[in-house]
């Protein structure tokens, strides 16, 4: 078996640069930011164009991944609940997964948005929106 | 940084026994499958119910992760396209993402569906979908 193991295609740019500031998803207030795709992975892209919907994934480099019940939204009077039915950003493999809009592409640097992922997030995937 | 190393939590038992029978999406006639998911992170399944629908993430152990650019479902009639623009399984992360519905639930087996993933392909997360 191909050992799971990520290699960082890019990392995030954001104004968001601390977890307290970051919104829990982006459709609660998040700010565009830029996905900086390191240059090796540039021609992976070909074909993204400005207003494109796409899935990114990114993993959460803070993340606990030892949590495997959480209250949601870290609100003691939400009744105890299994990490795979939530969206917590502790869990085993702390993957993030995005829904942006693709706002400018200049070069292997791409504006997408909304996005609650912080500053110097890792990203390890990009995916179209399938209708 | 935590090492962005996978450890899978379960695996996918399907009759599919091998990608010439799968079918390229889930809604193209896929079948339902269990989820086996390892006892050790069976607590994290709390919550989740019959009629649910899921994310289901995967690790496509069988992709080849130096593709960058491929024809869209294999017709070379198809524009050579970035892999970041398509749903390939063959890209630098061969990170599988599938909507499935929950069917049944039995200790820490789910049955879900429709599930294009073959037999023996690892799980590495379940989230719920955002409404």
């Amino acid at each position: 078996m191909i050992e799971p193991k990520l290699r960082p295609i890019g990392v995030i740019a954001s104004d968001l640069k601390s977890l307290a500031e970051a919104p829990r998803q982006g459709a609660e207030g998040a700010p565009d930011a830029w996905l900086e795709i390191d240059p090796s992975f540039a021609e992976a892209l070909l074909g993204i164009a400005v207003g494109d919907e796409l899935l990114v994934i990114t993993w959460f480099h803070r993340a606990d991944r030892s949590v495997l019940r959480t209250h949601p939204r870290s609100d003691p009077r939400n009744p105890l609940t299994g990490v795979f039915a939530t969206r917590s950003p502790d869990r085993p493999n702390p993957l993030g997964l995005h829904a942006v809009t693709v706002r400018a592409i200049e070069g292997h640097r791409l504006r997408v948005g909304p996005l609650e992922a912080i500053d110097g997030t890792p990203v390890v995937d990009i995916k179209p929106v399938l209708r």
